[in-house]
């Protein structure tokens, strides 16, 4: 058994059994050793930033890591940014990079670089395999760090000799660490807090936005009168009728500010302290406002859902949450506009639908527009890298075969990780696209006008503006193979989503907005 | 005057004046500032790696660094790989990278990560500027880092705040080194090793890939008998009639030893001593037999061009060079093997094209069958870090607007990057994409033969295999605004490159190669 076939083998044991790759030559005997082990589905992607992003969606689908298998440092690179939303997702992924042979580094060849700076920059850990005996081992450390808690990116470099050597071992899997308790000092004094009578805010985030922590957090608001906010951008949100409808902090810092202005007690549930997503001239970095108490209830790493059960049970033994009732939209008509898109998803967001988020400024609506829609999940852009929706649409759908995946991506971002569509093509994935077409990075737009240009501002703006040429989404999935149509006003929107619904295998929609 | 200004006028005055850009919020200082300063050029992509591909093209063909705009870590990251190929290059190339404000460094927002760690993977100088007013000077620090020689990738991590401080203050450009020239006892101990009479190799790469060098190598090797071979993978080699012909050491392992195998006296002429590409089982690392003595004539840095000819006045001062005659191969007929592809390239090559090849397993005929076309430059994968081709084509076109740029592409290679050609479309480069579509990465069948999958290798062939789905390139480039066509047999790639060369603008064809 060479160290390959050990590899994977221990990997199907410890429940990894699936693998977003995309190999090179140093990955060879990993990739013939998929016919030792058929347990491992290898799922093939044109790039790397798909198959990181692919680990990430599938582990926020299923609770486990996936594995990737990237081309040296700059496969690593490539799959970077999508590893860096995991990281900031908390996500568990095993990331194996294959490398050049032991033997073989002293010779600089032209692939040879850094690895190992490079996996620092995105991974809790890292490590480089040595031994072929001891590759299965090492391998079941980096599923135990990558499982945490808190989940993270561990990096096992795998050199291919190691690969390829004789004499690997198979190694059981380790016992998986559970999430530390929050001692129930913190309880009680979160509740103090609480009883005071002074604004307060209870922030969720991370492992809280579970539906038993988000029921419970529902009821500690209800019977205090914190208000509840929930992170900007998290992981997955369980969303729909008969769950509590959580406010996500917004995105733009004025309204942040605002939604947090004369709070005095901050109560951080698996979210951390908010922070502006950039720094602004004259604008402050943190949104926490002077003179607010933050309290931590529970840190990444922690039981959130269970110390939001007990605070509940402190502060609220008999209040029960307040749910969204049952509601959808009805069906817009007219101009396709980023309203009338969210209205459409909201009419027609099917039982058990996974949404991918990357819509950015088309998706302000889309989360009031579906909020009493059945029973959904929502991933959104952890960690702010654009590219990330496609490829975590994959990932989820891989994941789960049986549940319908919404991605609704904004056109500039669709770019970095376009070739997503062909492996959901190649793996006839449930995943229906709608491109939010509106031929700009317009996210941009608002930051220049802060900014102010000089002159006219032509020459700055045609860095945001997606035309000349404009984008033909349509021929850009036929050449992947995902069946595609294009979408002008809301009529045909939801016609069209409808059909792609209904319909089994990937779907693109191009919605054209209305200026 | 703020940073950003002072930064930009700084880099027009020292010739810096193209800017390949995929910006974002920490950017919009530096986007702004285009409209004070119009002299730079800016040009928009799709994705970093674009840039990043695009500014060393630009730079192979000026010997001038262009500046890249990468926004943050997971920008930078997906300009990585393309910045590995401008590294292996010795590509001067200003990388500038925002970031953060220095401000809001502390607070760990989503984006934030590891800048330098990933810029010090593939830079020769990392500096993170801190004061507005130094912004300029450290930039022009930066340009002569880059411009070494050798020349290398320098990176500037520029935080949001320093570029919308006021108090910018313009830099002059700082004087350029010039290379170094080599000890004439160096040259004189080559000259001796050469009249032994023993077999001998003047391996020649990098800045020894001039002209005049490639004459004065010649001129060495017809005077001596020693034999002439260049680095596998130029940067930029002149070729065409009127010049030496000059043989690339194989890319495989058992040819590049074969190539090498008795030599006594390897010879470098601004080359590194060749090693395999990748370690295999059994075979060595370095193709330098046992027993050869090797001469360092020109390292990267030095004027290997100069050295060269010192050397043919010492050895050959009567010799003159061997170089091809014009000589084209005739238009083929029949099925579009990659023999015949090479045959329809070299039957139309036009004058003073640039050949972005990164066709891999397809383009092992190309050198013979062009060897005589009119003079022309070939630039190639100098990293390995595949999807390079589109955009060098596009840095390349940028350069040099009068010549006809023609890269042949392998097509699991151009999915990578393959939004390249909307750039194409946008600043109407005068690019022809030739996509040569086996529908396989090929060059992996090769590695997975060696390798020896198990049972039949189903599994992990379908790894290697790009079907099904399979690509249509002519809708992909047609999503981005290129003209594209199909060819299915030699006579309909003769007839469609004719044309595509005829009109300005760019054009794919999609070449589909005979199994």
């Amino acid at each position: 058994m060479n160290g390959a076939q050990a590899l994977l083998r221990s990997l199907v044991d410890a429940g990894v059994d699936v693998c977003f790759a995309n190999p090179g030559t140093s990955e060879m005997h990993f990739v013939a050793a998929l016919d030792d082990v058929p347990q491992m589905r290898a799922v093939l992607t044109l790039f790397e930033g798909v198959a990181s992003g692919a680990a990430d969606g599938w582990a926020r689908m299923t609770g486990r890591p996936a594995a990737t298998l990237l081309h040296l440092g700059p496969g690593l690179a490539n799959g970077i940014a999508n590893l860096h939303n995991a990281r900031r997702a908390r996500t568990p992924v095993l990331n194996v990079v294959g490398d050049h042979a032991t033997t073989h580094k002293r010779y600089d060849a032209p692939l040879e670089s850094d690895v190992d700076a490079l996996a620092g920059s995105v991974s809790t850990w890292v490590r480089r395999c040595l031994t072929t005996a001891d590759l299965a081992a090492d391998a079941m450390d980096a599923l135990a760090a990558a499982y945490g808690p808190p989940g993270g990116v561990a990096t096992l470099v795998l050199p291919a000799d190691v690969s390829w050597g004789q004499g690997g071992r198979t190694a059981p899997p380790r016992r998986r660490r559970r999430p530390s308790l929050v001692h129930p000092d913190t309880v009680a004094e979160v509740g103090s807090a609480l009883g005071l009578g002074e604004r307060a805010v209870l922030f969720v985030g991370g492992d809280a936005l579970t539906e038993r922590g988000l029921l419970a957090a529902s009821r500690v608001a209800a019977a205090t009168g914190v208000r509840l906010l929930c992170e900007t951008f998290p992981a997955r949100l369980p969303r729909g009728a008969g769950l509590p409808s959580v406010r996500p902090l917004p995105y733009p810092p004025e309204p942040a500010l605002e939604a947090l202005a004369g709070t005095r007690h901050l109560v951080l549930a698996g979210a951390r302290e908010p922070v502006a997503f950039f720094a602004y001239p004259g604008l402050p970095g943190t949104f926490v406002p002077e003179g607010c108490a933050v309290h931590a209830l529970a840190e990444p790493g922690q039981d959130a859902t269970a110390a939001l059960e007990a605070l509940a049970e402190l502060v609220a033994p008999d209040t029960a949450p307040v749910v969204s009732a049952p509601a959808r939209p009805a069906l817009p008509q007219g101009p396709l506009t980023p309203q009338a898109l969210a209205d459409v998803l909201g009419a027609l967001l099917p039982q058990d639908a996974i949404v991918v988020d990357e819509a950015l400024t088309s998706g302000r609506s889309l989360a009031q527009a579906t909020a009493g829609c059945p029973r959904h999940d929502w991933l959104t852009l952890t960690g702010g890298a654009i590219g990330q929706g496609l490829p975590t649409a994959v990932g989820a759908a891989v994941a789960c075969p049986d549940r319908p995946v919404i991605a609704v991506q904004a056109d500039g971002s669709a770019m970095y990780t376009i070739t997503a569509l062909w492996t959901c093509a190649r793996e006839r994935l449930d995943v229906t696209a709608v491109i939010c077409d509106n031929r700009a990075y317009a996210i941009l737009d608002a930051e220049l006008a802060r900014v102010g240009a000089s002159g006219d501002g032509a020459r700055a703006r045609q860095l945001l503006e997606l035309h000349p040429p404009d984008l033909d989404f349509v021929a850009l999935a036929h050449g992947q193979g995902v069946p595609a149509s294009r979408a002008r006003t809301a009529e045909e929107l939801a016609e069209q989503l409808a059909r792609a619904l209904a319909e089994p295998g990937p779907h693109l929609i191009d919605a054209v907005l209305a200026g």
